[in-house]
């Protein structure tokens, strides 16, 4: 008796939640939550260490790690996860990793041999802080120890599941990912491109990482063959929106409004979309793609509804 | 009949190799057949991109992976898992994994923001070639496809045990290891040191890379507790002993015989063992650190027959 009416609250609370997501949902009240919950875990990987005798590359690393970031592709990992029916806690492992790679690409994105940038998120960048070696340093143990982090999380995953969802993220930020796309970026510099060329280099470049936290967290959440099918539809589709949408950031928003250097990507020749298509289409090229990334979800019902406002979050983002 | 003739066959035929290690064991054919299947598994691993956008990132890649390294972690992955029974095949993806993350270290070691060095190997350095950004990239390229090649390489071995190891691994180049130590050198240039502090180093710097092949390759192997302990000492007598070697050499070779800068700790105001202790004393050290190595291989036996002359060589070799 107690048993069950035990249970049939849990499950009316839990029938309460599923319906109200729609209409009570507040996704700025949702992305602070999950923000704090990614935030605690990224402390828990990596503690400081001011007792060690290299706690200058801790501090280092905690300096970009800890840096106001939005934390999207956890976000998505975690998302992913729960569209499915899984756990979040399953894919907080793989948010972490993600966080940790995504931060070291962008500290050696900013060092004076690649992009030479002083500002991100409204602070030094690193190398303006702790010098060009330690940077270097710090970007190789965040991408080294995201792997750690990542294979020692497989609470309740299956470890050969683990293991395909460690060599996906390796792959999505490698030489046929993140890095192969930064490396398409430089060399196209000042060259003609099109929107396919442009398409091509972004699907690596960001997409790819987008990408393996919405098929990873999907794929630690226990999704069906075509549940992954669908979420890899999205995942594509917003992570060309969000790209789309940070050209158009660099053309429209100030250094103040950004925390970065804007209007860059002209000064440099870099092709942009707003260069390729012009403003107007860009922010209709934008939006279309949310579409694209909402239609994907429509099988995935309620439970799809954050990653559906995240969507449109992406491109209606000022930041 | 057939049955038991075949395997009394194949037991005698068994026995035979396992007794004539000892005696018939040639090492310089030994490394050189290891080498070539590890090559071999190198190039699988990284193939040409002639065709791709990214083909000077894979080029970069390659310049390096395929500079005529001795390839002495995989050799001691391999060594180990088969000195446990294994076979030598499970720990193959290890092997290139070591030997991936190997060569991004002296890629990104070499930079000019880290040691400034334009000779490797005989060769300029992957920046002298490529530029620093691209040395940069193929570097952190090679990192993370390492990571991919090991989860990947999972071919009869539980998954659960390669997950270990993949954690083992990134612990050990991470900010705990590798890259850890690599940071400790830094900031202790020209500080006073003692050799209890050096050896605190390089057992981070050189030595948790060697220890991680060594335990890898064994748990690959299906080491068991005892066994993996004997063998964590025969990594870290290993490891110490390669390094206190390489601080000699660096004192006695010439840049000829080395390929590379030589004599450069001294003028870099490096601690190092010839000048801690003198020559002849580290000359001394080295050889009671095989001593220590064999003495951890002890209940072994013959299958353990290469590591025991591998840590002999890695003091007498002379580069």
């Amino acid at each position: 008796m107690m048993q069950s009416a035990k249970s049939n609250r849990a499950i009316s609370s839990y029938a309460r939640a599923a319906a109200s997501i729609k209409s009570d949902f507040v996704l700025s009240d949702y992305l602070k939550e999950r923000c704090r919950l990614i935030e605690s875990a990224l402390a828990d990987a990596l503690p400081e260490h001011t007792g060690s005798s290299a706690a200058r590359l801790f501090e280092a690393m905690r300096y970009s790690l800890f840096a106001g970031g939005k934390r999207i592709r956890p976000v998505l990992a975690l998302a992913s996860c729960e569209a499915v029916g899984g756990r979040m806690e399953r894919a907080l492992g793989l948010g972490c990793a993600l966080e940790m790679i995504h931060t070291y690409s962008m500290i050696h994105d900013d060092l004076p041999c690649m992009d030479d940038d002083d500002l991100r998120r409204g602070k030094p960048t690193n190398h303006k802080i702790y010098g060009d070696a330690m940077a270097t340093l710090a970007g190789d143990a965040l991408l080294t120890d995201a792997f750690k982090v990542l294979a020692r999380s497989c609470d309740g995953v299956p470890p050969a599941l683990m293991l395909e969802v460690i060599a996906e993220l390796a792959e999505a930020a490698g030489s046929d990912g993140m890095v192969g796309g930064q490396v398409i970026d430089i060399l196209s510099e000042g060259e003609a491109t099109d929107t396919a060329k442009l398409e091509y280099l972004h699907s690596k470049k960001t997409g790819a990482l987008f990408l393996a936290a919405v098929r990873g967290g999907a794929r630690l959440g226990g999704a069906t063959k075509p549940q992954l099918e669908k979420l890899s539809d999205y995942g594509r589709a917003l992570g060309l929106a969000f790209q789309v949408t940070d050209d158009i950031l660099d053309v429209e928003a100030s250094t103040e409004q950004m925390g970065k250097r804007t209007h860059k990507d002209e000064s440099r020749g870099k092709a942009t979309y707003p260069a390729l298509m012009g403003l107007e289409q860009s922010h209709e090229f934008a939006r279309s793609l949310v579409a694209r990334a909402h239609s994907a979800l429509t099988s995935l019902g309620e439970r799809a509804e954050p990653l559906r406002r995240i969507a449109s979050y992406v491109v209606e983002r000022n930041l």
